[in-house]
């Protein structure tokens, strides 16, 4: 297996190889290389000078061009015209579904979205996202590979706005939003609800396990004893809260006195290196505890 | 400092007291017990026979009767007039204000909700819900309790159904049973979008954090970038899902394919395990890679 970069841009390729080059020791030094060095690994990327050197004899290509309808119809054609009949041709889209860039091309069958979460090379859930002309086969080759490289495919039956984790993600910042704009509670009040609440439990159950454990007799109780509180709860919670204005001000505010801006590639290099560890440690829990 | 334990029923606080006894040996093996040992903490425990004499002296009463309100307004009544005048009276009322069974007492400057989340020893986030009536005095002496008990008060200005915690789940739920219910994506899917998706970055920022990052200009840009995809995927979201019938019917099969029933308290063990591990590594974090 071996990684071909190509980007409109050297610099950027470039750019991206540096960025795997910085990051492989990091990785191996939490032990989340599956036993491999990052010297041997490091060698397994190249940068290519044209994309159909870069997509010769590929069996998956993942595109990550701007996400407007026009760029990802003339990359996806471009892209059809140059792959092998049985390459995969994966878009990073992360709301645009790929019926809306791929439904003319010759093609199509092979066509799929693979929507990965940010950072994606340690966050494992991917979303897959099949158009309607998707072939089954695209679909399962497009997992194979994913889990090969260590992705959690997330495999949707059809295609919907948002997908699954833009979706969750907007529900509850909705209500974050919400909650904050009309003063209920602070800015880092959320995050703390949050990180010291909520996604403990959800970091290594997600929501469905999380409310079957909550009540004596599964998920049916659980929902039994508090559809009327939810029911109470949803019919205050409809609309879409104001996101701008005077809360976005507030929010802003808010992090800009914790993270002024000229920090912010520092913090998010922070953010890395907490997500690599909290990977090393979901791995040895999984060991140790079972998963 | 000291916990005494009453109950209606001595079994109940016999039973509570074992479940502590249990628990400190674990947390003392992770590391978190702040250096004092189980042995040491665990004789600070007792059971008492009446509630006059558990909140003799107590500068803090945590109440956690059922949530129904007559019971409430009845146990507060009897509190109210068993504690000395300093005495905090907090319930764990998980959506209940106390304003709903407070109003009528002579001390109902100092009752107030904190609601922990299940399982509370473990997880640090507690609501404090002031009622219009509890003094400020009274939900600061209430955040320095909990924080001196190793909780992190979420602080609300004033009162509203479901608080913080319930409100932000309920949001994401009623989106999980809506893609689950119409078909989008199995059940697993949904916890694995989580627990290997957005938890990960959540279980340490917190949502507003994780999407301060997720722009190059922070927080601003992320919002004048997406604002207009949420408002597609808002616009879709409205209403409660259905969380009855069929959808439930799949879900309940799901879970109990994937845990019996006479495995759930052997489960809610595990998870236990899996939180106090995570609330070590997260120390550990803390220091060795910064919060």
């Amino acid at each position: 297996m071996s990684v071909a970069i190509w980007s409109r841009r050297e610099a950027t390729s470039r750019a991206a190889l540096e960025f795997v080059r910085q990051c492989l020791p990091l990785l191996e030094a939490e032990g989340l290389l599956g036993g491999r060095s990052a010297a041997e690994l490091s060698d397994l990327v190249e940068v290519c000078s044209s994309l159909e050197s870069a997509v010769k004899g590929a069996s998956y290509v993942q595109e990550n061009y701007p996400e407007d309808m026009e760029t990802k119809r003339a990359i996806y054609a471009t892209l059809d015209a140059a792959c092998a009949p049985e390459t995969i041709i994966a878009s990073s889209a992360s709301a645009l579904p790929a019926s809306a860039f791929t439904e003319a091309l010759a093609g199509r069958g092979r066509c799929i979205v693979a929507h990965p979460v940010n950072p994606p090379y340690l966050i494992p859930a991917t979303e897959v996202v099949p158009a309607p002309w998707t072939t089954q086969e695209s679909v399962k080759k497009t997992c194979e590979i994913l889990s090969d490289a260590g992705q959690v495919p997330v495999v949707m039956s059809r295609e919907i706005d948002g997908f699954v984790v833009n979706r969750l993600q907007g529900a509850l910042l909705n209500e974050a939003f919400r909650l904050v704009g009309e003063g209920y509670v602070g800015i880092e009040d959320i995050d703390v609800a949050i990180k010291n609440g909520l996604a403990l439990r959800w970091s290594f159950m997600g929501p469905f396990e999380t409310i079957d454990l909550n009540a004596p007799g599964g998920v049916r109780d659980y929902v039994s004893r508090y559809d009327g509180l939810y029911n109470n709860l949803l019919s205050q919670m409809q609309g879409k809260s104001q996101w701008l204005g005077d809360v976005l001000d507030r929010i802003e505010a808010s992090r800009r006195a914790q993270l002024p801006l000229d920090a912010h590639v520092e913090r998010q290099a922070w953010r890395d290196r907490r997500l690599m560890a909290l990977a090393a440690h979901k791995m040895e829990d999984d060991e140790r505890i079972g998963r």
